[in-house]
């Protein structure tokens, strides 16, 4: 799928302007139903939307395996207008948007999917309310098997040599996940971070890979407090960023038992918690 | 308000480990409650929380001006348990939901305020609905003054020059609103680029500022449809970014009349449209 698109720009150098064509990195609303009930928008890059929907689903725990999906499509009701259809894919804006059906029904209100809109929490509840609506209960990782720093180390180069769109339009993230030699075994790149894991935990639990206790996710950014709930849900033990993490990032990594790394960059990285997973014998 | 905290992390350089003392950006979820209905979550660095709070309302078209808002502020039932208080801040949850009143009784459906979830919508309206929910209707800019292009070249080092906090931790992103004259007016950080932009638009709001015809935005970041469509919000003509911009975000700028800039860095500028606001003369 198409995920970048050219356009004339004016390119500035101290007072001279040239005309140049750029690669623009594409971005549209997504729309995930579940039924007929509207989940969510998302701004994403389109490409492996199925696997997004999937992934989504997955880390918000409105799913808890692939068998809870019976099917996912793109909206095919062609009596929508055509003049929503995209200027610069000429997709349709059918294709922004999923139906996913699962196979009990889901009431979404019932599942507690509540994130960014529930009404009248009760004021008593406050901070409880507000917690809960970000933080979902899940068991902490077992510790499992170690790592050598160098498996670590090559994440980077190899991260990086699988960004194509990126190279071409500097303007996305990117998520990947490796085994426990450090091989890359799934790469996605999106506007946004969340999405970019969203769409790798997407692919792995279509292809039956979860849990991912022997895995490593990275991802091109930092680590905020929803990648590591996201790797959590996947049970991903490791969890390495390019940038740097936040407090809540490193609370929750903390609690999970995850071994949370950031500031990946050539041979050298900060490790945040739990460092007894990593060894340099 | 404390923005960061130090923890203490295993730096690794090769195969050499030493413990040190690390600053991390804090990340932290704010509920905004509008009367005492929850409007939405999000994760934040605290500080500026009602100029986040007043930018958001506004730039999601739920308020038009500063009139709109009687009070802004913190909960303050003390029936909540103590034990949500955040390990790292000390600070009690309290300060983690912020009460909006507005002076006329905004019920949020009726608003329109269904971004993130939007129950049942018509299967043969699609591709509308999934386009309205992200897009509302502004009038597009007037042309305005022209600037220097030197002008813009200086604002890179002045955000970068006022971003305290990623100095510290490199987990920051940064918006900064400039006047003509390339002088900085307000600069905030936050770990979402989202939040830093209404956190600046928030307070132009609250200081009456708004529209800010002769203004430029300027982002750590990319620019993407959503923050495009702030600045149109706030009426502003011209969009750097550090980084690049999607297809979205030409399309919104061209269509809203603003000038869009992408990797600002040094003497040097993509200008993806608009470009006569920009002279060398």
């Amino acid at each position: 799928m198409q995920q970048t698109s050219t356009k004339q720009v004016v390119r500035w150098n101290l007072s001279e302007t040239t005309q140049i064509e750029d690669e623009l990195v594409i971005e549209e609303p997504l729309e995930i139903r579940v039924g007929q009930q509207s989940l969510i928008v998302v701004m994403r890059t389109p490409g492996h939307d199925f696997e997004l929907a999937a992934g989504f689903l997955f880390t918000e725990n409105l799913i808890q395996s692939e068998d809870d999906i019976e099917i996912i499509a793109y909206c095919e009701d062609d009596n929508t207008e055509s003049d929503t259809d995209n200027l610069y894919t000429g997709r349709s804006s059918f294709q922004n948007i999923l139906n996913v059906h699962l196979k009990d029904k889901l009431v979404l209100e019932e599942a507690g999917w509540q994130r960014n809109f529930h009404a009248n929490a009760s004021c008593g509840l406050c901070g409880k309310m507000t917690i809960d609506s970000v933080k979902h209960q899940v068991d902490p990782l077992e510790l499992g098997g170690r790592l050598n720093h160098n498996v670590l180390y090559q994440l980077n180069n190899q991260l990086r040599a699988a960004q194509t769109v990126f190279d071409k339009t500097g303007g996305l993230h990117a998520a990947g996940l490796f085994n426990e030699m450090g091989e890359p075994l799934i790469i996605r790149e999106d506007i946004g971070r969340h999405n970019a894991v969203d769409k790798v935990i997407g692919q792995a639990l279509l292809s039956d890979m979860i849990p991912l206790d022997n895995h490593i996710l990275m991802v091109s950014g930092r680590a905020s407090f929803e990648i590591v709930q996201k790797a959590l849900f996947a049970r991903i033990p490791i969890v390495v960023a390019v940038s740097a993490a936040s407090t809540l990032a490193v609370d929750l990594a903390e609690e999970g038992n995850i071994t949370l790394i950031g500031f990946m960059r050539d041979k050298r990285m900060a490790v945040y918690c739990h460092p007894k997973r990593i060894h340099n014998e």
